[in-house]
Parts: C-alpha cells; sequence; structure tokens
C-alpha cells in the first residue's frame, strides 16, 4: 500500500517526523468506492474518517424528501460526518461517492491513540477540528450574510476545485438555489469579466 | 489575582499538571465589564478569549439593522468570536454583557506559545475546537431539521442555564422566533407537563 500522498498531505498540517508518521500508518485501511456508491447513510453510525486519495464525494441530507449537499471532499480533504463521528452516534447524514473514489480510513480509536501517544498528532486534530469550525461557520454565515451570487463568488474564491469538479446541479443544492438561477449568476458573473 | 476557578475549569477539560498551569496563568488578565457594556464590536480585530468568571454576555450580529443573537456566555466559558479569533481578523460579531462580568482574558500568542510547550494544551485547544464545533453545528442542524418547539426544547436539555439566566426576549431572538411565540410555546409545554 503506498502511503506517500498521505504522508506528503498531513505534513501539510504540522511537521511530523518520520517516526511520528510511522506510527499511524498501520492504522489506516485501504476502501474503494464505485461511482454513485454511499460511504455513509442516514442512521448509520460514524465512526471513520475517509482521506481521499482519488475521486470526490459529497455530504448530504434530506429536507422533506429532498436531497440537500452540504459539502462536498475532494483528493487530499477528510471525508467525514464530522459532529456525528466525534459524538460516536448515527449520523443524519449520507456521503456518496460522485466518481470512483480510493480512500484510506481510520477510526476513531486509532486516532485517539495517536493523540495519546504524540503532541503532533494532538495538533493535527486541533488544526483539523479548528478548520472543520471555520469550515461550518463560513457556510453558516455566507447564509446569514450574502446574496446567492455572492455565496458564488465565495465558493469560488474558498473552494476553486469545487467548481471544476463538482456537476453544476449538485453546486446549486449547496448553494441553495435551483440550477437554472446557479446557470444565470454564471452567465452574468462571466458577461460582466468579459466587458473589462 | 485568585486564579483558582480558572484552573479548577481547565483541569475539567484535560488532566493538566501544577507545572502545566502553572505555565499559563501569567499570560491572564483580570478585566471587568459593566452590564450592557461590549467586550466586542462589529469591525473590530479579535485577539483574545475571555474565560468568565462571573455574570454573562450574549454574541450577537446584526441582520437589517436587527440585532440577533448567537450564542451566550455564562460562568465556566470561554467568551469570543472565535471564527474571527482563528483567522486574527476584524469581527462581525458583538459580544455585550447581560450582567456586570469579571473576565480573565488571555491572546492569541499566548495560546501558541502554549501550545508549544506542552501537550495537554495541545489537547486543551483541540476540545475548545471540537466543542465549538459541535455548538455550530447543532445550531445550524436545529435550523435545518426542527421547529421553533423543538429547538426550545432542545436549548432547555443542552444549555438548562440559558432558561434560568437569560431574559426571555434575548432567548426568542436565539431560537429565532417573536417574544411572543416563546410565551406560548412556554405555556404550552407547561400545561402539558401539568397534565401527566
Amino acid at each position: 500500500m503506498d502511503l506517500n500522498n498521505f504522508k506528503i498531505q498531513i505534513r501539510k498540517i504540522t511537521d511530523f517526523s518520520e517516526n511520528e508518521c510511522a506510527l499511524f500508518l498501520p492504522y489506516l485501511n485501504r476502501r474503494l468506492l464505485k461511482k454513485h456508491e454511499h460511504l455513509l447513510k442516514e442512521g448509520q453510525s460514524v465512526n471513520s474518517i475517509a482521506f481521499v486519495e482519488k475521486g470526490n464525494l459529497r455530504l448530504y441530507y434530506l429536507s422533506d424528501g429532498k436531497e440537500i449537499n452540504n459539502h462536498f471532499f475532494l483528493e487530499g480533504d477528510y471525508a467525514v460526518s464530522y459532529l456525528d463521528f466525534l459524538k460516536q452516534r448515527p449520523s443524519r447524514y449520507f456521503i456518496q461517492a460522485l466518481e470512483d473514489c480510493e480512500l484510506l480510513t481510520f477510526d476513531s480509536q486509532s486516532l485517539q491513540a495517536a493523540y495519546d501517544q504524540s503532541k503532533n498528532w494532538e495538533r493535527f486534530g486541533r488544526i483539523i477540528a479548528e478548520s472543520a469550525y471555520a469550515t461550518a461557520t463560513n457556510r453558516f454565515e455566507s447564509f446569514l450574510f450574502l446574496s446567492a451570487r455572492d455565496r458564488y463568488l465565495q465558493m469560488q474564491k474558498d473552494y476553486p476545485r469545487f467548481i471544476q469538479r463538482i456537476p453544476l446541479f449538485h453546486l446549486a443544492s449547496y448553494l441553495g438555489i435551483e440550477p437554472e438561477s446557479l446557470s444565470r449568476i454564471r452567465k452574468e458573473i462571466s458577461t460582466k469579466s468579459a466587458k473589462y
């Protein structure tokens, strides 16, 4: 199992030594998901995090039977319904592969063991939690403070890969608008930038 | 300056030794706020966290000129506009004392120094971040998935002190309803419980 990519990614978060990397690698399991397959369904308990090596996934929930996208996970991201993972409780969310995916999964017990053994793993956990807080709060605030057009522009700035990789109708659901409105916003923005 | 209460509270989060406590105590500053005084105003940069020794405060934002409460901080809580603190950026929020307050403040540099010096302080930072994530996500989800009545019941369960200490019209703003609707919900619930 080639874990080089995982090592490169976690070293972007904190300055792990070879030993600190090595203590975690045995906890990793490879998992493959076919396009449209689910990593998680509503009601399932959440005990693992999936590092995305290849592919992408969406996190969504059901509202009156309608699927609403809450986030997307791409290469280098950690796919998880994070609060359910922290609370070790059944999920309100679904996570589904939008392409064929290659994942490296690890469970809560492994992470706790790493936290106990190393200060840098504690730091990793802190920075992941802070980053999850920032993502959740930015999303909440974007609905509080921004118009749909400005939510689109913020997504373009914060998550340029979403626009390159995620189908338009999934992005529309993430932005809380209809696909037609998103097409109109994109057209307006590209017409405006063409003028200057 | 009596820091015993602060030590008791941080030891509820992780198992600090006397030395680990001692390394942080010099960073603390005492601050008093009169009722209605602001700890933070929109546009101010956020460089400190205030541990609440006595009193309580509200975190709110302006929406079309109307004040909307987002959270309350009581004794033992850490009052901060947390994302603005993490990003060291100007705040979109206000924090105002609802009673006379006694606070212990510490700044971002002090916390980073403690993280660098001690694994337990890293753990403290991780658990605070995870807890902030849980609070923010629970609030977001309560608006997604729950009726106003169920949001009230969740608040009663998760934050019983809010109900004992915070004026009804401030709670109504936090729940996203009018004070009259909150009075009606409370009356319905107390009538129902009196029946059994």
